[in-house]
């Protein structure tokens, strides 16, 4: 049996008591912690577990496939940050595991894709989610702009998840310099959007315009933007909290 | 203190390690399981935490306001079904609460929202999430079909969240039944929707022809329906399995 768990949206007490007991119930332990950087400390559930946890490296999952060959063998335990397939890479290891005939357990938790329901923004108001890459020299797509202007096209919001690494106020310059390039007229310093920095922790949520939030520290990551569309008055309302 | 704490997808075992230290931290404990019906065992909840849960019917929470009252006096934990914002009455007890100067934290859990990534098919190609009530005599709302053409004219799919009580056999009646009102050539007796019940305990996600979903029987509730847009070979591969 494999046992994909999610560890939850901040840190490893976000686990559910059923991730627990699969865990407890596993001859092999492996966490991944590269594609959902939680602030997990995962000695404590292995405290908790007694259980000894085996941090992978992106090589180890995806090539040396170290998961699907132990859980060949014996009940497996796989950890990743958020929920438990939030990350395509991991419904590749489902299907893996599938074709292999290792039955497959998934164990969820929480997740950056509903916490956002904490800015009061309407969940079901929510468009595509946007990803957005840290531009290279001879890389700097434009989808994300494209996708964020059909979702307020449409009146939904936009969750916009950054690159690994990267902070709201990065993010906020790609999108002006995305403007600059694309002319959509969706971005100029009075915009107003969501950051939204660390939530399930400590959260902080702060609704300001592009000018001001391009100012602020809103210390550790992992952080996200959300793209508001015409907003409800109850979300106007709650929104103005922050 | 307020905590809103969800209690996951399923059962009372998909709260977080956090979800139970807060319980275990209060003087008052709440739930409600009328917003999403789990099955939750909350006397499980009780001898592990040592807390009584008071659990409330809508009219408690909704007008007599119980678990604001008791928050202003005491440390109050109210629990609820799903993540802890799914349903917007919960955004709006939040809003109360900072309103009436009480500190409140969210203590996120498993979600619908996330878990229909057991399918196979991609988070960030759902668009918006479509309710479909039961239709009553003079109340034959249309909204829900316009919203997935929407989604399917994006070439996004659409998480179709059904009305308390409502197989998915009946939401596929109501469906084709739209179909014969609005004509939009989006649902055929040959179409092919993907059925997810009592996601996150013991999973059924079944793939095929309404012809052929029409006449299976998905067990217990919570259903939910998916349309599909056009699929990526990987997310094809993936739900061929079921």
């Amino acid at each position: 049996m494999l046992y994909l768990i999610g560890l939850g949206i901040n840190d490893e007490k976000d686990i559910s008591l059923k991730g627990i007991d699969a865990i407890k119930s596993c001859d092999a332990v492996f966490a991944e912690l590269y594609t959902c950087p939680i602030h997990a400390d995962l000695s404590n559930l292995e405290k908790l577990t007694s259980k000894k946890i085996q941090l992978l490296n992106r090589k180890q999952v995806e090539e040396d496939e170290l998961v699907l060959k132990s859980a060949k063998s014996c009940d497996t335990a796989f950890l990743v940050g958020g929920d438990a397939l939030s990350a395509t890479t991991h419904t590749e290891i489902i299907l893996d595991a599938k074709k292999a005939g290792i039955d497959v357990k998934v164990i969820h938790a929480s997740s950056i894709f509903t916490a956002i329901a904490e800015t009061g923004l309407m969940l079901y108001k929510f468009g595509k989610t946007v990803s957005l890459p840290i531009p290279q020299e001879n890389y700097f797509p434009t989808t994300p702009y494209t996708n964020i202007k059909d979702n307020l096209d449409s009146n939904l919001h936009t969750l916009l998840l950054l690159d690994i690494g990267m902070s709201a106020n990065k993010a906020i310059d790609v999108l002006l310099e995305l403007e600059g390039k694309m002319n959509g007229k969706l971005f100029s310093d009075s915009s107003k959007l969501v950051v939204v920095a660390h939530l399930g922790g400590d959260s902080l949520i702060k609704y300001d315009a592009i000018s001001n939030l391009k100012k602020m520290d809103f210390g550790i990551q992992p952080h996200a933007l959300i793209i508001p569309s015409a907003l409800h008055f109850h979300e106007e309302e709650f929104l103005e909290l922050f």
